[in-house]
């Protein structure tokens, strides 16, 4: 492709919303245009890239014996109010009525519509398991659509859904996508690390999220040398007991006027928040729901949802604590709390003389103990885990690096076969409901989190595996026709040989013309001089090195077909 | 691919909705399901074949200079008010509101998103011309969706869209674009024939569809020996001229009770529809016109909308008749009609002796005669075309065939650009609205009018350039090993020799497999069985002959080699 021919626009400014590097990069390299917040055009370069991406997605799910359809955007809503995400889902379901008022949602994930599918279709164990899965452009009202694609409103996924008659095969097919997904990564040049996750309102038990380890990534990994690793959400872990020896002391009512938050009451106190006990109000779907936690440690809610086993969560509201406490927000605490599910995190255990709210304005009680001075319902693990504490595993203390979550496969289990009435008969004729699996890749995403890994001061450098071109030829002068000629013959030349090549024919100064060529990041620049055609000579480099190798004009194809060679052997070898 | 890991859901029960074949054959092959009206998913072989044709369509975009990129679905209200089209589209644009109350469109076409991207990036002549495209999914709220895929509410499409400095510049690219548009349908298998057509709502002077030759099209094509040829919407035409040598007789009024259509009154008052002037009222933006047209011919509101240059045309409602006319709907005609634009179809020029109606209630007039009785502001071609009228160009009468609508390509001019102020600076630095085309195929279409041209009583014949698989290969008896391995030999060679090759692997009875083979349609057949392995035969027959050649196994692979290179060269080579 000759630059002059496409649509490339890139640009030095940086648009004023962008917070991270591929964004960034996205706009100034001409691979996107955003056209609202959150929704973005991708351009002629950003597309071939996606379709490189995809391209290694498709080969893969095809190896893995997964089968290709394409399901709608429009769905209608009674799907979803029969699975009960209709309203589970809240503001992030695009919803849309028809011009017959009827209820349509733009699809984020299709468990619905494959269930749907499937149970009008399957009837017999026979033709089970099934993996189906489909590449398309998917929605999602985001309430502050940021960092580019990794934060969009309209993005492109890759999603998969399996099918079984047992948990037996549901865990054999989640194995062999979960090698799929290691294999379609490392194929993108990626370093990833698949690490436990939580399975949010897509519902199951079992789930695993693939992350692109890059620093500037959003998400935190927490990993153990034993070699576990999770999410941060879904990261499991012990606290380690501060050890202090103390008897129980008299329990204590201290006035502690305007001081409400941790913070305000330590300092007040004089303690440490590792001796204070929070106790967090929550709407559990219709009840009310107190959680006691360790004044240092912040709840993970996602846990507080899978323990409770409910749909809804929300934090009450002050008037609720008011009312359930007699306090106002800030001064509640555990003891003489009646009437009201407790539910105390593992940090707790081991705590001696406490502070905790008294239930009583501008109020705290100091030496609280349990059980003598409040009683709970139960112990969980319901902490956010952090770096420090303890693997579950092995006990060895977990570290911390980040990440960009770029994939995730779930054991849906019979979530929503149960919710839909999906069932097929077994080999004795019973009817039984299917056993399911779900498997994303955000296809946009990984574009833009090989940006984040790959990337240096100058702009982006591609893996030869997913580049939009293998090559770009850059002639300094295109007005001198030598130059010309000369390059315009190994752009045939490396056509005719099956690569992709970028021609930057625009008559632009040599200097600029080098800029956009590290922005944009093609693999390998070939620069066609004058000068350098005088002693009979290319100059070959790699984007991902400083070294200029000259070569002679003639030999420039094999040494780039080896280099593209020995590029993808280095990625798809290892 | 062996039937058994995939999804092909054939049946025998037609759809009861389904009205034409294409969808009966669609939803009984397993190509595709409905979710909701006019809204599909499409199944794997379904979707192997809207493949093949993106692929071709792909292929002949980029050798016509087009360049790939993918905008988005959603679409900012703001961008369609600007350009005007928010109101004028009507309630077939999808609608929504995103959790902030703002207002999105989902792309029916995307004439706004592209023209504010090359607003914003393209400032010089020497960027253009510029032609991109996309493939994508669509959007139009039909009013009644039916024909499955052929009127959808979701659908994929190609759009492409051309920039151009001047006319000069766009005729060339629009003449390159029929040309990659006779060659994709071409390639496809398929018998088209392009037609001038109506630009409707998409605006724009000169336009071309693509008509898919079908005895069950539902658009009418009315062409001449001399090569013109036209949708019955996009046709112009004269009206041969009835040869009634009478002298004007005396205006009369006659009591014509309850006759008030057409038929009533030629009945009521023995006349011939010829002889009758009818008066059709429209709103037509602000202002109210009337239109006399021939009692036989009917009015074509595109070429009235054109006439007129007004966005709403809408007929006028009864009320309104009695308001500017004294009488009610049925009895309206031009004789002092006054202060209201009167515009004439060319069907009235040389008519003597006429009915119209009087503008009294159950009142018309005879012998009314022109310009004796009445006056018109002027004449113009108005009425819909039809067999049997005379061609514009040569004045032989045209004839009339069935087609479907794969494709449309447009002159759209500074439709766009002027709207929404989009300049570029031309080679003297003056500022210069950017002159556009825009180039459609409806590619979910372009597989439903393969099937309404390639098809018996059997089910679908695909084209070998097109079809999901070329190779289907039909072991009699699954249970029976020897023919197994024979069938598994065959299948696993003709994948080595880069075929796709479906493998009836199930264990049912012959006579289904065969049944299904004819419906699915794949181009050959190849049958193996315990009776001809005896004889060391295997069967092979092309899906579109009845004759069946046996040939030895180890022959096969090269017989089947040959007929799918004779059957691609039949169509590529044509």
């Amino acid at each position: 492709m000759r630059w002059s021919q496409t649509f490339i626009p890139t640009q030095k400014e940086i648009p004023a919303e962008a917070e991270v590097l591929s964004h960034k990069l996205m706009v100034r390299a001409g691979l996107m245009r955003k056209l609202t917040s959150g929704v973005y055009t991708y351009l002629p370069l950003g597309l071939r890239i996606i379709q490189k991406v995809e391209q290694i997605v498709r080969e893969e799910m095809n190896r893995a014996g997964a089968v290709e359809l394409l399901m709608p955007i429009m769905h209608p809503a009674e799907l979803w109010q029969e699975s009960g995400r209709w309203s589970i889902y809240g503001k992030e379901l695009m919803k849309l009525k028809d011009r017959h008022d009827r209820n349509f949602a733009l699809g984020p994930t299709h468990e619905e519509v494959i269930t749907d599918l499937i149970r009008s279709h399957i009837r017999s164990y026979r033709k089970l398991p099934l993996t189906l899965y489909q590449i398309q452009t998917k929605f999602r009202d985001e309430i502050r659509p940021r960092f580019g694609v990794m934060r969009a409103r309209e993005f492109v996924m890759k999603d998969a859904y399996s099918f079984h008659e047992d948990e037996v095969s549901l865990d054999k097919i989640y194995q062999r996508m979960y090698q799929a997904y290691t294999r379609i990564f490392q194929r993108c040049g990626l370093l990833t690390a698949p690490v436990k996750a939580d399975s949010g309102a897509i519902g199951g038990d079992v789930t695993h999220e693939f992350m692109v380890l890059a620093d500037t990534g959003e998400s935190e990994i927490l990993s153990c040398l034993c070699g576990y690793a999770a999410s941060a959400e879904g990261a499991e872990s012990r606290i380690p007991q501060s050890s202090i020896e103390e008897k129980p002391k008299r329990l204590e009512k201290v006035n502690t006027p305007g001081a409400h938050t941790v913070e305000q009451v330590t300092k007040f106190l004089g303690v440490d928040a590792k001796r204070l006990v929070k106790s967090i109000f929550y709407r559990c779907d219709d009840r009310m729901v107190a959680i006691l936690i360790r004044g240092d440690r912040d709840i993970n809610e996602a846990k507080v949802r899978r323990v409770l086993s409910c749909d809804q969560l929300e934090m009450a509201t002050a008037e609720e604590i008011l009312q359930v406490t007699g306090a106002p927000m800030g001064f509640s605490g555990p003891v003489g709390l009646e009437g009201i599910e407790r539910v105390a995190d593992l940090s707790l255990q081991g705590l001696v003389n406490v502070v905790v709210g008294a239930n009583e304005d501008q109020t705290h009680m100091m030496n609280v103990n349990f059980p003598r001075d409040f009683s709970v319902d139960r112990f969980e693990e319901l902490h956010l885990a952090q770096a420090g504490d303890l693997c579950r595993l092995c006990g060895k203390p977990l570290t911390s690096r980040r990440g960009i979550e770029v994939g995730q496969i779930f054991k849906l289990g019979t979530k929503y076969s149960t919710s839909m009435n999906a069932h097929f008969l077994d080999q004795s004729g019973r009817e039984k409901l299917f056993v399911m699996g779900c498997y994303g890749i955000g296809i946009t995403r990984t574009v833009a989190a090989t940006i984040e890994q790959y990337h240096d001061q100058a702009g982006i450098i591609w893996p030869m595996t997913i580049a939009p071109y293998q090559v770009l030829i850059l002639p300094l002068n295109v007005a001198h026709q030598e130059t010309m000629d000369a390059a315009v013959g190994i752009y045939g030349a490396l056509i005719e040989a099956g690569l992709e090549v970028l021609l930057d024919d625009r008559d632009e100064r040599a200097g600029f013309k080098f800029k956009d060529a590290d922005l944009i990041g093609i693999p390998i620049r070939l620069t066609v001089g004058e000068k350098s055609l005088q002693q009979e000579q290319v100059e070959l480099k790699l984007r991902r090195q400083d070294q200029v190798v000259k070569v002679h004009p003639e030999e420039a194809i094999s040494r780039i077909l080896e280099m593209v060679s020995a590029e993808r052997a280095a990625i798809e070898g290892a």
